[in-house]
């Protein structure tokens, strides 16, 4: 065991190497409450660039990429322990986490099992984003979070070696992928990482625990948010379309024009689905929509040409427009309609309003699921609009006249229902208002002592507005909302007025009240630069939709008797 | 009687020509209940131009503008009339409203006395508005809403002569004179329609009743934020300054060159005291300020050259700055120091922006009161930085360091107290919120019937968000928020995306609750066009300084037995 900690040390130096962006977490190590996982809970993680994993992990099985390690590190984690018992994954999911489990946590990596139950409270990056893997592999988190692939965190691993992955599924692939048959079949392979919500059309959000982990969300789990099948596009004849009234030129683009022919535009910017946080409008009364807990929010740095320039480059005379519309190649294959949107043609051609036709993610070419070759980044308004897989871009006096522009994504009064609803009264959301989100603890987590005291509990958790409205305060409440406590923007502070596009990331400690045993309530209210604020609850902005859910968050922490 | 009633419809014909703003307003006439004074209460109104008046109402006493009447129109209406009982204005004062009054309202006009007491509820622009000149004269309600200047008008208000003004008051000047010495005894008369709230500096909001009564705020009754004395300028030697970081070309602009030089642009805009409403958060804890209700707020056309033009004429680089000084002539007159502040660089040079150098408000010269000659225009921002009684433009890397820029006007949380702000960790607010407020019925109104059904009562009000983020739905709710009511926008619905920089007056029926004798909550919100809401309630939003007020606003109405 005395090895064990000492490995247990260098795995703390390990994940606490951390970029820039994360100045403050220090205080986390300070923090008097270390947080046990719930009822189930995965592999945490720390901050540190996903960069370095990139080439590392594609489609790999686990055989392949256990072999990887071996060859470069030769370690001998994950490989076959002779005389060790052997579990199929079935096994290894039921003996995890439940009352079934019988409150230990198992995880595989490479062909190996380990009960990791003891080094829960241990993990530097906190129990409950190490809980997240319970019952499955390691090794999508460890891609995400590449600072665990290290020599010392696996010979941590091999300390808590109980058994080899039974030989028949050793190969089985990690990733989650497509049906095997059906207008769907072509869609990519995932991450398992990702919280599925459905998988025909694939909608799947971050874990939530995971959301403020890294300031540019890693691909692998960004969220994805599609309506239809994903197309798969030959970049060799792949073409953009730009045309519509007011354009003097119509352009035909391909993927090399786009790269060479404009100026190469970065902008770092937040993406969040218009039905994020909508399970909590569903506890009011039910709304129709994919049950988005928190985590269908992200944040990337997209590099493409600007849309302005583009549109200039069209010829295209902004007196002649007000709207313009992207449409992507994903349609129905059933009626062959595509899915569009339109955005102002102000926010299209402002120079401040960085609108880009991207073709990179984070620095990569933008994955299949996120709109391979092109996608439409409109910064400060809705994923919906951000179109993916893009095919034209159509300037017009008109707005689109889409489903999704003209009967979806728009916001009404608690009063209205869908045997009232008329959706050419609301107009289409395009900026989205204010929010922010406690991603650690996990709600319904229970605290437990790792010292002496138990006084506080330290909150982390993200802050954004659209339109570009940074944020400029983070409150946090333990009571109730009888006192607050500004959180640190540890991340994300320094954006420009009002081209704010990208999310901050805040961390505080707050104290817990006086008699803390029980269940407790943390929230949070972030406060844009235009001074707007978030509603107190969800009941007086539900919506039949359930677009638009920014009140207070709420969760619940558990402080066991003393 | 019977004159009176035949009077009284020609009086409901002549208010109710309405100009094209106040569509929708006729519903009012169908309202089921109608408003009589609560204890103490004006003249009402109707809307209507205020152009109309603008040559007529000056600095008229009492005598001049009856003999005005007299010469123009043959009436008798405010001419003494022998044999009747002659009153002190004080007298007057203390007849009309409250306990002492005994219930009664007296106004007086020209030289007369009346008693309207039996005419308010007949009011067709409502009780709570014609209560407004209870115990003083009407004129200058009548110089705002001039329809009332009409002979049957007159006619109407002749039969309910009761006495003269006693004679050595009869040519009392009717508007609000400065202090007979001091550094404030040059400052501008202001008409008594102005609810006053410190006197020096002065300090005065418009009756709330009347905010909702025209889409342009007639500029007698616009409310008026004084920091220091208002500095009387001689336009023939006044001279903007134009300097700075990155300004090539130094410029140092006489009215005439403003006027002359650059292209007269117009843009209708409201303007709002970051304190509006501050009364509100007074409720919860006590905060600093000037106490507003809810009418620091006025719209207005406003014309003048754009910043932006003027700034390029410097040759200002735009790379080169951040920020826009913006400096008035009213100094401190025992320190010297001026009122100014900041604008970001980017509000200031963007064509959309919209920031004028305006020397224009409502079609005439800008009143001393608004900053004559030339006052700063930055639509969607905070009072605070529409400088007015402009001295220079300085473009800057910095922000401007004057004390309101810098310690004050900025937001906190609730939790923060005047022992441990530090003003460095909060941005000055630009940007406003989104508000609305009901203007009618009048906070503590009793309903009375005027028809065999009280089911329901008609509201009205003003709604507005700052950054040009125009509002896109009012919801009005009698019974607490279980059900809501989506009123009609009946002006400023169609301004451009994002630069909807005036508010919109908004209008509904609401039922009232089954059980509805005694006081009942009425409260509205709004959503603005990034879909930000308003706060349900006042204590999550209090501030030390009483700023961003910004909560649902409820009033209180009472139902009496049936």
């Amino acid at each position: 065991m005395a090895r064990f900690f000492g490995s247990l040390r260098a795995f703390s130096r390990a994940v606490s190497t951390r970029s820039a962006w994360t100045r403050g977490s220090q205080r986390r190590q300070k923090q008097l409450i270390s947080l046990a996982a719930a009822a189930v809970g995965g592999i945490g993680l720390g901050g540190g660039s996903y960069y370095l994993y990139r080439h590392f992990f594609r489609t790999a099985t686990l055989s392949s990429w256990s072999v990887d390690c071996n060859e470069q590190h030769g370690v001998k984690a994950g490989e076959v322990v002779p005389g060790l018992p052997e579990y199929t994954l079935a096994e290894i999911k039921k003996r995890s986490g439940g009352e079934e489990g019988g409150g230990r946590v198992w995880v595989t990596y490479g062909h190996g099992v380990y009960d990791i139950t003891d080094f829960l409270s241990l993990h530097p990056g906190g129990a409950e984003k190490i809980s997240l893997a319970a019952g499955s592999a390691l090794e999508p988190y460890w891609a995400v979070f590449a600072n665990h692939n290290t020599e010392e965190v696996r010979e941590i691993l091999e300390e808590l070696r109980i058994g080899n992955i039974a030989p028949a599924e050793r190969n089985k692939v990690i990733q989650q992928g497509p049906p095997n048959s059906g207008p769907y079949a072509s869609d990519p392979q995932r991450s398992p990482v990702l919280k599925v919500n459905t998988q025909t059309p694939f909608n799947a959000e971050t874990p939530s625990v995971l959301l403020a982990e890294n300031f540019a969300t890693p691909n692998d789990i960004f969220y994805v948010r599609n309506h239809l099948p994903v197309p798969r596009v030959n970049p060799e004849s792949y073409r953009l379309e730009v045309k519509g009234e007011g354009v003097k030129t119509p352009l035909s683009l391909s993927l090399e024009d786009l790269k060479t022919e404009f100026p190469r535009h970065t902008v770092t910017a937040t993406i969040q689905c218009a039905g994020n946080r909508r399970v909590e409008l569903n506890r009011v009364k039910p709304v129709r929509g994919i049950p988005w807990t928190g985590g269908a929010i992200g944040t990337a740095e997209w590099s493409g040409a600007r849309l302005r320039d583009v549109l200039l480059h069209a010829g295209v005379r902004e007196d002649k427009i007000e709207h313009v519309h992207l449409e992507g190649l994903d349609n129905n294959p059933l009626t062959g309609e595509r899915y569009g949107g339109s955005i102002p043609a102000s926010k299209a051609l402002s120079p401040s309003g960085d609108c880009l036709l991207a073709y990179e993610m984070n620095g990569v070419d933008i994955p299949p699921d996120h709109g391979y070759p092109v996608r439409a980044i409109v910064p400060g308004v809705v994923g919906a609009r951000n179109v993916k897989w893009l095919a034209s871009v159509v300037a017009s006096k008109d707005e689109y006249s889409g489903f999704w522009q003209k009967n979806d994504y728009k916001g009404f009064s608690p009063s209205t229902d869908w045997n009232n609803v008329d959706f050419s009264t609301a107009p289409a959301i395009q900026e989205l208002p204010v929010t922010s989100f406690i991603t650690s603890p996990a709600d319904e987590s229970i605290l437990t002592e790792s010292s002496g005291e138990t006084s506080e509990v330290t909150l982390r958790g993200i802050a954004w507005s659209g339109g570009g409205r940074g944020v400029v305060r983070v409150d946090v409440s333990a009571d109730g909302g009888s006192s607050w406590h500004t959180a640190e923007i540890i991340a994300g502070a320094d954006q420009p007025y009002n081209r704010a596009w990208a999310w901050v990331l805040w961390e505080t400690s707050v104290p817990l009240p006086e008699s803390r045993e029980g269940r407790v309530e943390l929230v949070c209210k972030a406060v844009d630069r235009s001074y707007n604020v978030q509603p107190e609850s969800t009941g007086p902005i539900w919506n039949l939709r359930g677009c638009l859910s920014n009140a207070w968050h709420r969760i619940h922490v558990h402080i066991p008797k003393q």
